[in-house]
């Protein structure tokens, strides 16, 4: 089970390019539920996530590179690439804010995970978050993924 | 985890049809790990299992029929479609006989699944099994899902 609040941001943080970050791959085959692959950096892995909007039941799975790039060629729409920083919060969260490449940039997105449902409910995001767009589907990047043009 | 073994069969057992039985269809977007997506009766499943020949992780994931006809578009090779018969064996054991269709027919394989791997090394067949293919991965349906004409 992953409990995840997401934000949407309009300014960078202060010194982003101090934080440990990374670039992430992926593409969808299925929308609902989510059945993803996904780059990130040496991992290549298989996700499914059940429907839902701040909770959703999340499986996460080893490929192989070949694997990965086998079934990248099956993805529907657009595939996404980010660079997902990894910025301590708090005593013990970490906000992972996602920059958008590509021709989904300049879109930028925050997310920050929790053990538990009142722990997701009583969170005080920093100041420099926007929007809280948790209940949007409108920002699941399988919703990112498919082309609107 | 999963622990079977696998049988080739020649001669069907007597009384086949008094036994339960269901048609499944499935198709294969990756098979090293294997990718399935499959129909079983008004289930539609995503099935992620590692490398392996008796014993292998393997991971269940409900599909609706929607995805599962979106997924199964994605398919390499072949779909396969085979009647399965349970049949009581012993104490405790089901042997899931599999009567494949299409051009697979007349192929004939029975699997036992066991809760370890003591209980699968100590198994002995019934009489009208023939040769012990677990060790195969010729006979992996992932494996007769590739075409080879």
């Amino acid at each position: 089970m992953e409990i995840e609040r997401k934000y949407l941001i309009h300014k960078l943080p202060d010194h982003l390019e101090a934080y440990p970050h990374r670039t992430l791959e992926q593409a969808y085959l299925c929308t609902e539920p989510v059945v993803r692959v996904r780059r990130d950096a040496d991992d290549y892995i298989l996700t499914y996530k059940s429907k839902g909007l701040m909770i959703r039941e999340e499986h996460n799975l080893p490929l192989t590179e070949e694997a990965y790039c086998h079934l990248r060629e099956k993805a529907d729409g657009r595939i996404i690439t980010k660079e997902r920083y990894c910025i301590p919060y708090g005593d013990h969260l970490t906000i992972e804010l996602d920059v958008f490449a590509g021709d989904l940039a300049p879109l930028l997105l925050a997310e920050v995970e929790f053990s538990s449902e009142e722990e997701a409910n009583s969170f005080t995001p920093p100041d420099w978050f926007g929007e809280d767009v948790t209940f949007s589907s409108k920002y699941h990047n399988s919703t990112l993924s498919q082309k609107k043009d």
